[in-house]
């Protein structure tokens, strides 16, 4: 398997099916809260998400078809998030992916509700009629996101991520808040492909310790990419957390630290889905695309 | 039965579930974020829609405590939207329910992401393990609540209602805000507890007219309540909406007539459920007190 081909295909499956959900005329939505909803949603990101869900699933024996809807959930989810996270109440950023950032183009209302639309739909795709996936798998899939984006997970790490400001929090705080933040998510998308695929009970364990190592990878990667100030690649201004007191690993670890870091980890991640044999393929080369981009 | 007393009984056991749930501390959740969705969900409001959905699922032969999660997570979605309407940049309402909003409280960040906690700890309650309602049951309440308080729901006529601002909206559109931002929720609870109890066909499709009349019903009183200058029963201050240059039933149609609209959507609410026979007693009640509320 070419990973660079298989991301790519994957990702424009998914770009294609948030477009197909979000744009469907028949269900009246506001057109101004559309576009916000769009603006933030079809951006050609790099859909690592949802992309690690169809890999997981794919590793289960899941088919494409049958996962992609569930995929886009996540990314709806990511994205509402990135748009809260934007607000100027919250990290007050003016820039997202290169692009001014949602409240900058339709205002801090829209925005808001741009992000509560996002969320809401998730959960509408995740049940949805049609498909083939059995009700139960749906439910624990609901389950999943809901525990992995809610109060103690994700919108519980940036209240403790915006607490923390300032206070030049050591890593293992930092470490705890990534691991809600954006660990959960990540580590929900491996969980939810395998769960929607049916996969045993080995499997599930297997994508559970590869997703969470995965998540505190790309957290590690994020840090170096900030700290040697490669904007294209964060789509953030560098160096802006630790500018803003907050412990990163290249500042805990020294940057050749943090690389080794990263290093086992990806390690550690791959030799934990190696029972997938062939089939895991796809989620090795993510793990190794983390490393790529940050090494 | 005397309504006031199951009223008064169902939403004790609301307000002890939701403390239940929240509260849970295995859970770990952020305290200071606890504590704000805590201050928005635990105020004692009158709990109409889990009443609502409490009701319409007894009248189908369901059971109060299957049915409590449920009723919980759509209180809890209420209670986001309450929190997400009264921010600075949306509504600007530094009082709910006679308190300060909760961005008062606990500012502008911590607001918005109970808000959002909230909302993601609905779905999570729809899918909780445990409790006798099937999968199929759950995934259909899901797509129910995410259809009705998402884009093409709640947020939309969120949206609708703050591009219509100043705009002197005439009655019709102004009821198609209502329908979307308010009405579409109180649908949802009724639908969602037949859903839940396995309505027949017959019996949900009463359910959904009821739903639809009730939710209209609430805003003529809602606005009577805002036109008469009842703050202790709105919690709002009076006349505000119409201070905005909103069209509103007693400016578009009198007072009177608005009254007569009240009623005249109650009697047909009640109409539609009558072959509920003794059942819909609750459902019955629960349409007199909106009434006797307004009139």
């Amino acid at each position: 398997m070419e990973i660079d081909g298989y991301l790519r295909d994957r990702a424009a499956h998914v770009e294609a099916e948030l477009a197909r959900r979000l744009a469907d005329p028949e269900r009246g939505i506001e057109p101004k809260l559309l576009e916000a909803m769009c603006y933030s949603t079809l951006d050609a990101g790099k859909r690592i998400r949802p992309i690690l869900l169809l890999a997981s699933g794919e590793a289960c024996g899941g088919s494409l078809t049958e996962l992609l809807p569930f995929a886009c959930a996540v990314e709806m989810v990511h994205c509402y998030s990135l748009i809260h996270d934007d607000l100027p109440s919250m990290d007050d950023d003016d820039f997202r992916r290169g692009r001014p950032s949602n409240h900058k183009v339709f205002g801090e209302a829209v925005a808001i509700l741009a992000g509560d639309g996002l969320l809401t739909e998730a959960f509408a795709l995740l049940a949805a009629p049609g498909g083939g996936i059995e009700p139960e798998r749906r439910i624990a899939a609901v389950r999943e996101l809901a525990t992995a984006a809610g109060a103690g997970g994700m919108v519980g790490g940036q209240v403790a991520d915006l607490l923390a400001e300032g206070t030049g929090a050591p890593l293992a705080v930092v470490e705890s808040i990534h691991r809600r933040k954006t660990g959960a998510l990540l580590r929900a998308a491996v969980r939810m492909g395998g769960l929607l695929a049916g996969g045993t009970e080995a499997e599930l364990e297997r994508l559970d310790a590869y997703g969470g190592l995965i998540g505190l990878a790309f957290q590690v990667a994020d840090d170096l990419l900030d700290e040697t100030g490669n904007v294209a690649a964060t789509g953030k201004h560098a160096a802006r957390d630790r500018a803003r007191g907050k412990s990163t690993y290249p500042s805990a670890l020294g940057v050749d630290g943090a690389r080794d870091r990263l290093r086992g980890l990806l390690a550690q991640a791959i030799a934990e889905i190696e029972g997938f044999g062939p089939r895991g393929e796809a989620l090795r080369g993510i793990a190794g695309r983390v490393a790529s981009r940050a090494l």
